[in-house]
């Protein structure tokens, strides 16, 4: 581009210093001011002060019991053979539980051990009969037993939890003071962008970063303002800038435009406002962020221009978002709970970036496991099945198979122990097992390698289980022959899981009326064509091999797509008039499917997990009704070989 | 009592069996019913159905990188030496990022790869110069590369949070269905309640637990409410519980009166209303809980009688409602983080119930360790600052000093690993360094186990340093002669912290006009003492026999109290004209205070300890000018000993 300016990435601690330099130097690098309020709102809000006891708890000597206040003293030597009478009145006064201890007294004895002397009614009782000694002090709460008056209750920088707001009310207080919330303006900018919900045609972008970034915002204490979208146009988002300021503002996240094509605005307003700190940083995702100080009105604060994907987004939210909220909140930053796992695979990481790699953890015999997701900053769904993030620092050219890394969880350490881990290639079926199972003291982690990549997966044992639809075009026969080769030295059983109907992905109506493999010859149809290697072309070769059609006379044979979606998307444009693939791709995109075959979807589970307790849960769904159930309500399923042992 | 009603404890097991049973029957143990609402009311809330996406994500070929779109196979061979040209309208189209792909284009090559040709101006661009052959598929991002529509985007059950609803939005949902928030009222009752805030005369009882429930119930996901307290009247907390049924309630909690006693209602106003389940559960603390079902204009609901003591009602809540909370919800209930770690001390138990134990727990040395806190089910600070809890089982007597022990974190596994263990003699300054550490990668949790048991703790292995205040009234030094009776074989560094005031705690004024020991003999003058053993009562006998004081002579000397607040109690309440304590105590209770000793309080550490990183931000403290001026600012404390190290 003409108009094209340069990021300068620069190393992830170097941007946040430069910012904490800024913001330091602007008087705002320390926590917001306080703010009195009601205890009852106060619930994980961060005590802006130490605070101390104003009232003891309890805030005098109290009766723990229902029962007789008396002197101790008084009866000294009671036994059962010689019991001490006490007059009710003078020598023993009636107390129920929190009743003040009268002055004189200094013991409560529980109404069972006190035998009453009179008709029976506590109003008309005149005596009470003991049959043993009162220790001094005894069933009484001593004034401050909980707390004392002067007392440190709380220390400032503390999230209040609900124990927290009664120790506050036991020890005097009605309302605390606690930080501000930091006050985040989110402003998305974009001419393609529409709200969630609005029928979106090509070319328009549904927004839901400000969604993602003010529920972050909000979960890590802060009060997030979502703003209106705003056209790419520098002089609304300037105005839109200065509004979000005027209103208070501590932050305003501009989102996206922060990188620097010929519709990226966001450095030039917050240059025309202010300064740019920073403009790009070493990380992946993320990298083409903004760093910033403006000024409205004579008052300086920060902006972050927040790049447009929305891996990105979010993880920019958790970098640069977070800390700077703790910090205003006054409260101990945030520590990620750290495990160590081994990588399932080698990835190649840039080496001058660091990369937030997004990973699926569990543990598979003695060892954690950590499978990579899919990579790209578009992917937010990498971000909604992660268990946690492996950081790659610069200066690394990635991670080797079957390395040792540290992974930051975003999951309990406890969750990961009880996942199941399922590496292979994916179905749909693996889903519904996922939500069956949450229900069942299991999570399913299962992250798409391929059918073949699930094998060696096993053979590495980084699953407990592979999904596995492996077509031998020389037998006909699936899966048996890829495992012997790849899992030679691994006892394995292999149950059946699914039918799966693949067929013609069609126009709706199926206006070519074509009914099977032997059409896709004729003149005025063009075909969409998968990959080489993918199940689904094994799977059309080898049915045009076994009924004698060459692939030469198909047109559109040599034209590939890589996912069932993509060929279904072909023939939605009009760009071919039919490719084979599964019934959930047509159906996506309303389109009519003509069913051809049925392929087999196994699952491959090493003797050892298979013979376990932890992967039971998973197998007894395999006879479950209500699971079985939903399985038959998917479109193109067949249970038929749901359970059936292939091979053991 | 007469009207007394005897509890049955049942175990806890069974006790929720039964309460499950109920709700069953009355078809009120199912998830709630779901409701639809926004993306953007939606954090946290859960998920009532499994998602499907309706919309792919991206929902049509995009552009993804700002660039030109093209055909991969018209620029085929260009290499340096022949580059292809491309006419710009035809051959290759600019497309921002996220920009759609023209129909007739199967990649993207990105700006800075393609030669401008003409005069600079993108609006008169004629062509562009290609140096290298572009990958079909390259720099889009292909339809449904994050989200296929009819995918599952999550399951049911499901917790939302920021990323999920990003992937909602983008999967084209603007609203989710969730489960309705459990209603849960909350009723406090008590004729001797008042709310938080209120100028609290003897007998009267702040109100908070319906404060800490509340946030529980809103903490678990339920939307408490909490009502206006009700005196201890049988009719009028029956209008109360039937006003919260009709105002759509689906459980009551009703507290406290749960107990036996004579102003004991709550049982008497489930049977009346329906039917008493449970009464008595067989837990400490906790234990006098009602599980009751009632029926109001012919809707059934469970009731729930909690007990007013505010560790049994905090406890109750996570015992019982949270588990009913998380059922309604459809989500996977909570199971609290567990971890292994050594009991410092024996505790009994009583065999007929399950404890619930609060420790604080952190890592000394190779062990975690678990510090027992006050066991009283009217300390609701041992639930502030309890790490966690442990479950004595119902037939176990209790546990042995060094036993392995399961303790169920209350926090994070990694807040223990930075955990610094003080166990000894608690003082003030404790909880300011426990204030500066929170800031500086620390935290310090102190158990008050007295000056002795500090040093046993550190024999034992069992803390990182002990607070000792022994007074040696042979020689008048502190600590050093206990430190080698009870740590012979223990290197240790024992530095100097801080120097407290003792004194004469008098009443306002000081109207009997006391100035020291001598004065105590005087016949109108009343003393009150400290317990045997207790390091204020080692200090009197010390300088009293130091002066030639006779201990006969003085009046009140025999009258024994067990805490520095208990003898400033009895001074204010005039029972006594005097005792010795601390300045702390006097002002806590606005009394005149006489100094007159000033006693050294050491901090005792095991070499390995002192030497070792982990402990280095708290000694930085003793050096650190601000931590000073806090402690300086303390009443009655003096700074000189701070950092000198008495023995090495």
């Amino acid at each position: 581009m003409m108009d094209n300016v340069f990021l300068h990435d620069v190393p992830l601690a170097q941007a946040w210093d430069r910012l904490m330099s800024a913001l330091a130097a602007a008087g705002l690098s320390g926590p917001l001011p306080g703010e009195w309020i009601a205890l009852e709102q106060a619930l994980g809000r961060v005590t802006a002060e130490p605070i101390w006891a104003r009232l003891s708890s309890p805030h005098y000597h109290a009766s723990a019991m229902d029962g007789y206040a008396l002197r101790a003293d008084s009866t000294r030597g009671a036994n059962d053979r010689s019991p001490v009478d006490l007059r009710v009145g003078d020598q023993a006064v009636y107390v129920d539980t929190g009743d003040p201890l009268p002055g004189w007294a200094d013991a409560v004895v529980p109404i069972e051990d006190a035998e009453p002397i009179g008709d029976g009614r506590r109003a008309t009782l005149q005596s009470i009969r003991l049959r043993a000694a009162v220790v001094p002090w005894s069933h009484i709460r001593p004034m401050g037993e909980d707390i004392v008056a002067s007392e440190l209750v709380l220390p400032a920088g503390h999230v209040l939890r609900p124990v927290d707001l009664g120790a506050l009310a036991g020890s005097g207080h009605a309302t605390v003071q606690v930080r501000r919330r930091p006050r985040v303006a989110i402003l998305p900018t974009g001419s393609e962008l529409v709200a969630p919900g609005s029928a979106a045609i090509a070319g328009q972008i549904i927004e839901f970063n400000s969604l993602v970034l003010g529920a972050q915002v909000h979960d890590w204490g802060g009060e997030p303002r979502r703003l209106a979208i705003v056209p790419d146009d520098l002089e609304q988002i300037k105005t839109a800038v200065r509004r979000a300021a005027d209103d208070g503002a501590d932050l305003i996240l501009i989102n996206a435009g922060s990188s620097a094509g010929s519709e990226d605005f966001s450095a030039s307003v917050v240059a025309s406002m202010g300064e740019v700190l920073v403009h790009g940083v070493a990380v992946r995702p993320g990298h083409p962020v903004i760093l910033g100080m403006i000024a409205v009105d004579g008052r300086t604060l920060p902006a972050i221009g927040v790049p447009g994907y929305p891996v990105s987004a979010a993880l920019t939210g958790e970098i640069f978002v977070q800390p700077l909220v703790e910090r205003w909140l006054g409260r101990t930053p945030s520590v990620p709970t750290e495990i160590e796992a081994v990588i399932t695979r080698k990835v190649h990481s840039s080496i001058g970036d660091e990369e937030y790699l997004r990973v699926t953890v569990g543990r598979v015999g003695p060892r954690l496991i950590a499978a990579p997701l899919a990579r790209g900053a578009g992917i937010l769904t990498s971000l909604v099945r992660a268990d946690g993030i492996v950081r790659i620092p610069a200066g690394a050219q990635g991670l080797e198979a079957g390395q040792l890394v540290r992974v930051q969880l975003y999951r309990r350490p406890d969750e990961v122990e009880r996942t199941i881990v399922a590496l292979g290639s994916h179905d749909l079926t693996l889903d519904l097992m996922a939500q069956f199972l949450a229900g069942r003291g299991r999570r399913l982690a299962s992250a798409n390698v391929g059918s073949l990549g699930g094998l060696i997966a096993l053979r590495r044992g980084e699953a407990h289980l592979a999904g596995s639809h492996l077509l031998d075009p020389e037998t006909g026969e699936y899966n048996l022959r890829y495992i012997r080769e790849y899992l030679p030295e691994t006892p394995v059983v292999v149950i059946g899981l699914v039918g799966r109907e693949q067929g013609l992905i069609v126009a709706a109506g199926n206006p070519h009326r074509l009914t099977g493999l032997a059409d896709l010859a004729a003149a005025e149809v063009t075909f969409v064509n998968r990959q080489r290697g993918a199940g689904t072309r094994v799977l059309l070769d080898y049915h045009l091999e076994k009924a004698g059609i060459d692939a030469a006379a198909i047109r559109g044979y040599e034209h590939e797509e890589y996912t069932h979606l993509a060929v279904a998307a072909s023939v939605s444009s009009g760009r071919a008039a039919c490719g084979l693939g599964i019934r959930a791709a047509a159906e996506a995109l309303s389109l009519g499917f003509v069913p051809l075959f049925s392929e087999r979807y196994d699952l491959v589970i090493p003797r050892e997990h298979y013979d376990g307790a932890f992967l039971r849960p998973l197998l007894d769904l395999l006879i479950d009704e209500e699971f079985r159930h939903s399985v038959a309500a998917l479109p193109g399923y067949s249970l038929e070989p749901m359970g059936r042992i292939i091979a053991a």
